[in-house]
């Protein structure tokens, strides 16, 4: 049927320039004529799909914010992470939430130790855990990616594994792990430690053996679309970040500074925690300094590699944000070992941890309360940033830009408190080192009452920062780490669409949040305020956060391309319909309906 | 010096009758001249300041409403229990908070069962614990007073306490107790199991010994007091309350209605415990229906009882509110008797523990949380109601009215999904019973989202009742039982003025309020609203609710009259002076400065 065919050929040819793009196309053909059924966009892979799109743009088919709006920020994250070889056999033997996008095999081992171990010896592992803590921190960077069998999206291991860009699948419950026997069944099927499995992390699923894996292709098209989200959107976009590598990698990704540097990270690894633990269980002011002083150095020393490799873009700084018992370890065995590293009573340890327990410890005694009632830690954080501010301004060429940010608030006291200690030590530093230095002290909103306080608390705030996770705990009375009980079956009953803790809910804590920009500004005309929990990289919060007028989303490393693109679409759409059709040759007719042709 | 006796004598009545108030007179003489230094109002009992203001108003010295504005609502507390017999010699060992009034002596006890063993036997103990917990409650009951070293004047022993009007002193940090010998310490002093001990829940003051007490004198001039509080006062007060005695006791305080029946503590008492575990560990649907059959009958006599007592005034219910892990013990030997008593494997008491811990329970699967994932929860508890509702309405007088509360919502749909089930049962019950009875389904505003939502809410709820334990801690994000660890120096560094526990924080937690009942009222004309958590007994945050425009408040039976004075108070003073003005014969003038006369 050669003429079907060339009438075929042209109708494809017609639509394709009509929708500018390639076309799926269904159609049958009857007593020798051609019906059309259906026509639609084609599906292609992430990194066609940003192929096409520049194409396109480059040939003046589309233009380059037509470009930009035609592509699903998300699929962005499939480029930046190794995927599975598509023609590779898999035997998938679980499933769990898609937790952090990525693919990785490794061999299996069930604590933080047994990974760094095994890396060490030159294996690839994987992390197994029922839930992760701060504590396997160690494990988590040694490990290729991680599965724990509870936790939700926004679980310690989640959360950790996004900023670190390693896969994670997490709160697969089919999985029952046994640490005695170094084990795990899932269903008939029993993984021992070193047997070889491959995660997931965009599908959740669970592999036995090693599925290959093809490596991030970050083609030019990838720069170009960066480059050209960078011309459109009118937000900043920032990381979140403590670590050098992951400020490294956040650069690279394009990030315009630091929005969330947590503190508490950097007291976690090596041989911190046990200076940590010997601020916490000292027994007097001598022994507290003692440690004190030990956390200063390499908190100072972690600072200034930040500010270097910031080279000039603001890097904020968060005050010690969790209670303190997260730093002591609840077994008696493990108790035993800290008493000994921090060389004071096994009896100390235990009476201190039974001290400093909490009945709910995200409502407890952390944030800025921990800086109230323990002022010399707030100082030697102060001191800390501002020595370091003071050093890299010395012999860098661009000045660092240090903003100290004060967590938890809910009163405009505990500022006026906290800021008389931050700016003490300011002025301190800057008289002993002879020099000025820029600085600015703001707070975090993530409380119900700051939000609704925002006008008093931007008196003494200089910025503020939606902490959107903590916002949304309280917001809804719902722990983060305890909604996986109930969150599946709310969603399956319809109560709620999605989980708030990946995409920010816009009625509840939207609300708060708008109230707290317009009741800031209104007190501190044209104050500079972002947003720094986990939706600050999901892409529909960020388009709330376009809306309500924020200057900056900060996100894990890895997100900080999504969030480029996300912001693009975000101002493109709050620009409204009118800067689409000016910038493109004709405006994009509705759907019309088929028939033959 | 006589004449000086009668110008002394001249001063002081002209005084009297100035200020219509007993006065505490400062002067002195020089060279035969006399000087007034001060003059204020006399301090007096409790019992003295009713039978002064009484008598006054009677005699026309002033009027009924200003006797009201003289007395401070918290004196009335200390007339309702026992007091220390003021000449009494007594040898203070400690001190706590003065979490409960009243005084009390008796011996020593260390657990709550053994409080039943001794008070079966005819002694009078007192309750000693590090912290109490739900399980504890038949120890509360059966205990004269209650003594904790932990948690603060809102920690389970010191709310249920008030409640049971029990004296309690808490958070009494230097008494270190060590049940394996049986004893606590104080300083040098050991007390032993079954030594006599006396708390007074006034001062928070231990005393070694039996230190003699006074018993309560409800005198004449209360019941004026009340009822002259009654004909001014515009909110209703209504008590919270759960067992037969509790609500006995709030009527004869003259409460008018139950605003809050919290279900699950008629689940901890004796064989219901069983019950409640039995269905919590059921391993399926029969086994589970058994259990909740059981509970079924248990509920329906005890809500039966409760309509009874309250004749006709309106009864609120909620639905089953905290964690299910709280019915289930965490150590292994009590998990073992557990596991005996409600008949299953003791691994499956292990694992259910196991899957039901949380992280922060107050943040957790809870409230309608429960009732959305365990709908056969919600359907056996509103059948009690109505089945009680029935019963009553067949054989009393006055008909019961139910309402039906649904605490921790967040959402609107939960809402609807529940009030379907509950709805779909009362049209079933009264199917059954060929009989019609009156309900309403109302909501908790509990957390920050349900007051931002209120104006939706009202769409399903026919009444709110604001939480403001629950939504202090959310709009805080400070968990009650973990404040303790800072609240004080919270106070001593002036960042907040009191316990926002104690009184409501009108400016965050307020802002709240005044919001969902705005919205609310406008969704839904009229509708009824009011205050059940621990605020509805305080006098500061009822004349909040008299502002905001609430309908009643809910309290403790023992703060049920001093809430009907400071009801009286605040709509007094929301009408401002006029009505004070235009009900006294002459205007109180203002202060003078005093010379010789």
């Amino acid at each position: 049927m050669p003429g079907i065919f060339r009438e075929l050929e042209n109708v494809r040819h017609q639509l394709e320039n009509h929708y500018r793009d390639m076309q799926d196309i269904e159609f049958t053909i009857q007593q020798g004529k051609l019906y059309m059924l259906q026509t639609r966009t084609g599906k292609r892979t992430a990194h066609a799909a940003l192929q096409i799109a520049v194409d396109m743009a480059n040939e003046g088919l589309i233009s380059k914010s037509q470009a930009l709006m035609r592509l699903k920020p998300d699929l962005i994250d499939q480029l930046l992470h190794p995927t599975l070889d598509s023609k590779a056999k898999k035997t998938v033997i679980a499933k769990g939430l898609p937790a952090s996008p990525g693919a990785a095999a490794g061999k299996v081992v069930f604590s933080a130790d047994e990974a760094v171990t095994r890396s060490e010896n030159g294996d690839k592992v994987i992390l197994v855990r029922i839930e992760t803590s701060p504590d396997d921190i160690h494990g988590l960077h040694a490990a290729e990616g991680v599965l724990t069998t509870r936790g939700g999206m926004t679980s310690h291991a989640a959360v950790v594994a996004r900023g670190m860009g390693r896969p994670c699948v997490a709160g697969a419950g089919e999985v029952k792990v046994d640490y005695s026997s170094a084990s795990f069944e899932v269903g008939d099927v029993v993984v021992r430690e070193g047997q070889l499995v491959t995660i997931d992390g965009v599908t959740g699923e669970v592999m036995l053996g090693e599925v290959p894996t093809v490596p991030p292709q970050l083609s030019g098209a990838f720069g170009t679309v960066m480059s050209w989200a960078d011309e459109f959107r009118t937000m900043q976009v920032r990381a979140n970040a403590e670590t050098p590598a992951d400020a490294r990698q956040a650069k690279e990704f394009g990030c315009e500074g630091i929005g969330l540097v947590r503190t508490e990270h950097m007291f976690f690894e090596g041989g911190r925690i046990v200076a940590m633990r010997q601020m916490i269980l000292a027994s007097d002011k001598t022994d507290r300094q003692a440690a004190l002083d030990k956390l200063l150095a390499m908190q100072r020393e972690d600072i200034t590699e930040l500010f270097r490799i910031m080279d000039g873009l603001p890097v904020t700084v968060r005050l010690l944000d969790p209670p303190l018992h997260e730093f002591i370890p609840h077994t008696e065995a493990e108790m035993g070992l800290v008493a000994k590293a921090a060389g004071v009573p096994l009896d100390r340890v235990r009476r201190r941890a039974s001290e400093l327990q909490e009945a709910n410890p995200m409502l407890g005694h952390r944030g800025c309360r921990l800086a109230i009632t323990y002022p010399e830690i707030c100082e030697m954080q102060a001191r800390a940033i501002f020595e370091a501010a003071a050093e890299v301004g010395c012999s860098a060429k661009k000045t660092p830009v240090a903003e100290v940010m004060v967590p938890l608030v809910s009163t405009l006291e505990e500022l006026v408190q906290l800021k008389k200690v931050i700016e003490a030590t300011a002025q301190q530093v800057q008289k002993e080192r002879g020099m000025k230095f820029t600085y600015r002290v703001g707070t975090m909103v993530e409380l119900p009452r700051a939000a609704l306080q925002a006008g008093r608390l931007a008196e003494q705030a200089e910025f503020f920062s939606f902490g959107t996770n903590d916002l949304t705990q309280t917001t809804y009375g719902l722990s983060r780490d305890d909604a996986g009980a109930f969150l599946p079956e709310y969603k399956a009953k319809g109560i709620v669409e999605q989980d708030p803790f990946v995409s920010l809910d816009q009625e509840g804590v939207g609300e708060l949040i708008q109230i707290a920009v317009e009741r800031g500004r209104r007190s501190r005309s044209g104050m500079k305020m972002g947003i720094c929990g986990e939706h600050g990289g999901d892409p529909a919060s960020i388009e709330f956060c376009e809306k309500t007028g924020l200057d900056y989303v900060s996100c894990s490393p890895f997100r900080v391309p999504i969030a480029r693109l996300a912001a693009a679409q975000a101002a493109l759409k709050s620009q409204g319909e009118k800067a689409l059709q000016a910038s493109t040759k004709a405006a994009r007719p509705r759907q019309q309906r088929f028939g033959p042709w």
